[in-house]
């Protein structure tokens, strides 16, 4: 039987095994997982590391009014999943965000065609539910139809956040359908007071972000949401955590037998908050919600990543172009290219991480939890999205080498072990020696279900 | 030297020894504690327990509005401390419930004009705050110089309950004084959303309270309330604790250094929420929010208490006259007359508590948790608020033998092994032989501080 | 490409996904996962499930000598490998123990011998050091290159345990080849003087066995290996963990980051201490140390293996023919048919884990946890060690219908839903249609490390 | 009515309250606590605090053979007692220590025969059990007959140890009389086995006793001790906690219900193992065991004493003489006559402890946990052991200044604000305008019970 590609004696690395094997491709499929098998195309992947492909569950794309700052996002779903592509990233989600008082297919009608025709690797979407009307809740079994089971809640921002009823509603209409329940959780009036008083003071600035988002704040709201999830009968993810409080809580919600997972995204486990020290772009650009933290919490993230009280790393990639004032520059970092990368370098190569464990935060366990059931494996049927990493290649991290719209790199400075070579989606190859070589617009619209 | 009176060769019991010793007064206050003592009037205190004045530090008196219903408490200032003279109590604190708008200096006048005149034992007041206009904060400084240190914030209740951001301001004003944040910790939004539901369902009554009134709820606010006030820097006591989960938090925060305190009404340790299945009027009385609950959080809540996660036992006073429809009767508990009684009953005899520790819970430490400096001990120049105390005599609690206002008696059926037999408050022997022998309306305004 | 074998259409179940594939073997290897494979004898697995080939860690096999009661094993390494080869395990793990003396070397070449030409599917070896002379460790290096890396130490048993000390000491010296330390953890002098004074009253047999052995006494002795493996760097497993203390210690272990595993045996999970009730041989047969524990207990342990605390299922497979006494009957279970089938039928079909779940705790994760590293996953150039598990057959436990030597059933009268139907070992199938149909003797020493 | 002695005007401090008030003696006794009281002798304490006699539960004097090193004490009875009564200490509890094969009896007797006519405070003793010969614990109830219902255990020490059997019933025995049962708890054979290796590497000193005595072995211990003592029913006291570890497992008994206490001593909450830096002879005489630890400890033992976790404060004053090679001196530390104003230095004036739990801690608590009923309170019938300190003095701790007979100072370069300035002694005042002004040998034996 001959395969259309085969990709020959790279080092398969999955959640739980790594083993020398070709991949046999037949159409966008995988087609077998074997040895001596033999296609129309054959890769040489001797030396390097062979993974499913990376899936990024928390991204920001084309994104007009995203919260705080009523500045477009740098990428547009073209320009981001180019680079997610480089950075071996074979699915995006982001979010279809209706307006309170839209509806809720409508929305997503609208998202999709934001995407269409412009991503280049596949994506999904999540609802963030914004409306505070329960009669919104009607169209959440329609949503699920549309492969939408998935639904993002935020307890922070104007416009944005519901109140703990609106949230404990949406979570039942959730769990009724055994979906999914996302939440940001700070408690967004205890924040706006802070820094409404350091404003006050006259104290702007990144200098002053952590002090305006104290950690005691983020664990309050994320005790709330797993309190609320546990009487709603949902099963909860908190995005974004980044302290030592929050940690706590998601713990003790695992011992007590609740579905809770816990998502970090690799900034807060590669930056820590002495960055806002800096008077600079890039310290604003930084100063992200919630914010990045001090060493003691860095490390706590990264031993509740190893020891499973947190499922997942993402970026919640959300870069924005500067505003003409260039001291206001609003919050958002790009990692969408560079996350697999750094968590080779920061977890793998120190010693944080083994390689399965990296391969299933980044690739497996995040298909799992958000219900990508083609994904995200290495097996047959599976789709055939797989990246080819070179474990040795290193890669300084700046503007000019990357490929997001951004006009600047959070990241600069710093060096990755380790790199993407090859970046195959649905069976085609599209970035081959450096260079995108897809079809543009190919992404398509992925179905999730549980 | 010849005293007053002295109270002759009873066993003393402190919260840290037992010993015996004669307590001699002069005027209103404790002049000595010694051996061989004399005065003017000698009591023979031979095989009685002689005590500090018991304080409960939560009762509603000639309270009309009180939520959750619009019917007037049965007990007068009148009534109510009569029945507390009885119980062996000598200083109640109830509540100035200023409406919002309204001057909390003039919420404090119109609420000593209640008492004055009509109690008989000594009396303090707490501020509620209802305001969630930042303004009204400015008379808080003028509502410490009135000797009032202590603020009730509610979660719950319309018309009561404060918002995160005002309660979070109003824990500062008060840590700024150095005074106590009292917390009534439900998340009111979900209990409400709860309760209309199981009313949709036609489920009414106290079989289905627990049911809208889920322990998670209460400790979801529970640790709100901590996370608040450690933000705020204020000490903070959380009142009438009903589950292991707001234990947990009470335990944690504790254990974090912070200034937390908690609070166990009488009726959580003694009933359990086994009562709802009686469909009568008792039942009725005691829908009390939090609800009672089952024995496995009665027997955390006695851990708790022996092991100083809560600090004091309080009775929340505030029975409620039947309504024209029997059915409806709002809740409401009596237990002013029969905490002390009830605690040696069931925690002293049954082995939960030693004699020093129900003494401390009950008298002593209510006196440093609520500030009131010259009471709650048995030491020179404080108040001669004593209770003399008989552990043999048994006493059936039925509504003829008690002496609140109330027709029926929350503890009906129970009976307590040892009772108060004598009541001293400042130097005046009030309780005596069975009858209340004080001069009505002879309690005084106590100006607390910390 | 025509390979030797080829298991079709059936759904396979790894540790982390479900799907429905073909799996495909040359000689003794897998050497595909695909669709649409052929070879030259092809199995129709259609309707059931096809996974990894179970793995027992723990089990005793023409075990002469194992404490306490000297009587053999009532399997051999023939008749126990059969039992095992029909309830879907490929691998066994069993012990050289070597005597106190003895050259640790010329323990396990014993121990092969007894093993070679009798085991019918591959075995390997764990080293019971019962030596206290750290002389002995001297020998260590020569075990590991003989494939043995990991080393059994009783708390337990005179002639078997060992001191702190030397337990210490033997830990840092696996720990300085990356072993694994395994330890049954009890505080056996405790045990003992219990043990004695229960005696001294009379109070003989099982009915008395969780009064000699309370789990106080096994949490203890957790803490302590723990502690001193901690000190000793040396990745640790705690065999047959029953109780809630111990449970707690693995917990806390794991989450200060520490390379802590924690073995149940399925007999806690599907048994309770009810059993001692009875005065029958079952009951002595069950009288297994530690003890089966209470209900609180049991439902603790199925937590701890659905959240991570415990990390695999094995059986201390060793039951024992009865003695000429029928009242003293030697403790120890027969599970090494039944565990695969009981784990469906009390975990997966009470909804306690998932399917994934399941396979990973007896299938995948022992060879990881043991270092076997070419067996425990469907992936290519693993050894072809598979099952085949009808899910929807009902099984009843009892003594003839099962395989192993012992003349009754630790599980009379239990049935299971589902069983398994064909047992292949590296590409052989050698249970089919109710018969074993393999080699005798076939069963091969397996080198692991890790 | 006069008294023999008043001490008029000064701050009483209790544990629970303070308050001005007089103190009335009549003999030996309190008399009364008053206002106005007069009496032959009056003393002016205003400006002072009037505290109970502070209480030193845990010393040794005149101690030729204690462990590890055999050194005499540098204090006799008499020495040692002169300086206790300098720091306001009025009562010491010693050992009685008889070897294996002596008679507890007989070695309480010789030890009575050390003190009585030496010791200048009343003085109690410990029954050091070292016996493991059960027969042994025949005595035991002749002990607690004769006032000493406290045994010592040691887990460390050849000679002195008891293993887990013999402490066992050891610990039964005393809870069978409601003893206390009283641990020094280490892991000892482990403790041995790191310090053989480092001198194997010749790593003597100071500087390598942390390395030999690791805080994770004095948990391990700590974690038995309580387990063996929960298994029994005896409360227990675990001596000098100087770790986190230890800390966790008393805060985890206490929260189970256990009657479990812990005991830090002066050294550990004021120095740190920093000392060990120095290769000096303090730094020897502080290489005490369990050690001086690092600041994280420090920090925890000081929350631990604030929130209850640890009961009282001891010193386990055991000074010892230079031996002729001074660069081998023994362990032992001084504190006797510092620990009241340390702990108000680093304690109350650090913010770390209020007033009245320093008295709880140094004074009153330990008369609760020893049985120490007729002391450690102001009250009448009490003894007349009473404290009269200074806050404001401030005191440079130096050899010179300071009374016991060793030849220099533990603290040496400290600085305490605060210093008692009259200790008196069941009616006598023994220390006194900074003189011993006390009859020699006048200190008596405590008998004590529960």
């Amino acid at each position: 039987m001959s395969y259309d590609l085969v990709i020959k004696n790279g080092l398969l690395i999955t959640a739980s095994e790594s083993f020398i094997a070709d991949v046999a491709i037949s159409g966008e499929r995988i087609a077998a997982i074997g040895t001596d098998l033999s296609g129309g195309r054959e890769i040489d992947a001797r030396g390097l590391y062979v993974l499913p492909g990376a899936i990024d569950g928390h991204v920001h794309l084309t994104d007009p009014t995203y919260p705080p700052y009523s500045i477009p996002t740098a990428d547009s779903f073209g320009s981001g999943t180019v680079a997610a592509a480089f950075g071996g990233v074979t699915t995006v989600i982001d979010f279809a965000q209706p307006a309170p008082g839209q509806s809720l297919i409508e929305g997503l009608d609208r998202r999709q065609e934001d995407a269409d025709g412009h991503a280049v690797v596949d994506y999904a979407l999540h609802l963030t539910l914004r409306d505070r009307d329960p009669a919104r809740l009607a169209e959440v079994p329609a949503v699920f139809q549309r492969g939408v089971p998935s639904f993002k809640f935020f307890m922070a921002y104007e416009g944005y956040r519901l109140d703990d009823v609106a949230m404990f509603r949406a979570m039942e209409a959730v769990a009724a359908h055994d979906g999914l329940a996302i939440v940001h959780a700070e408690n967004f009036d205890i924040i706006t007071e802070l820094r409404r008083r350091l404003r006050a003071e006259r104290k702007f600035g990144p200098r002053w972000h952590v002090a305006a988002c104290p950690s005691v704040a983020e664990g309050e709201a994320v005790h709330r949401a797993l309190a609320l999830a546990h009487l709603a009968g949902a099963r909860v993810l908190i995005y974004h955590q980044s302290c030592i409080e929050g940690l706590r809580e998601i713990r003790l919600a695992k011992a007590r037998g609740q579905a809770a997972f816990g998502e970090v995204c690799v900034q807060y486990l590669v930056l820590t908050d002495e960055v806002y020290e800096r008077d600079d772009l890039t310290a604003q650009a930084l100063a992200i919600s919630p914010p990045l933290r001090g060493k003691e919490h860095q490390a706590a993230l990264w031993q509740g990543l190893a020891d499973g009280t947190l499922d997942i790393v993402s970026t919640d990639h959300n870069p924005r172009h500067r505003q003409d004032q260039p001291l206001h520059h609003p919050p958002g970092t790009s990692s969408i290219e560079t996350r697999l990368a750094l968590m080779h370098t920061f977890g793998v190569k120190a010693g944080r991480l083994s390689l399965n464990r990296w391969v299933e935060v980044c690739c497996s366990r995040p298909a799992r939890v958000f219900g990508l059931t083609g994904k995200g494996r290495l097996a047959p049927n599976y789709d055939a999205d797989i990246v080819l990493f070179d474990p040795t290649v290193e890669v300084a991290l700046t503007t000019g080498t990357l490929h997001s719209s951004i006009g600047f790199c959070t990241y600069e400075g710093m060096r990755t072990i380790g790199f993407p070579v090859m970046t195959i989606s649905r069976g085609e190859a599209i970035v081959e020696n450096g260079n995108f070589v897809g079809k543009p617009g190919r992404g398509r619209f992925v179905e999730r279900g549980f």
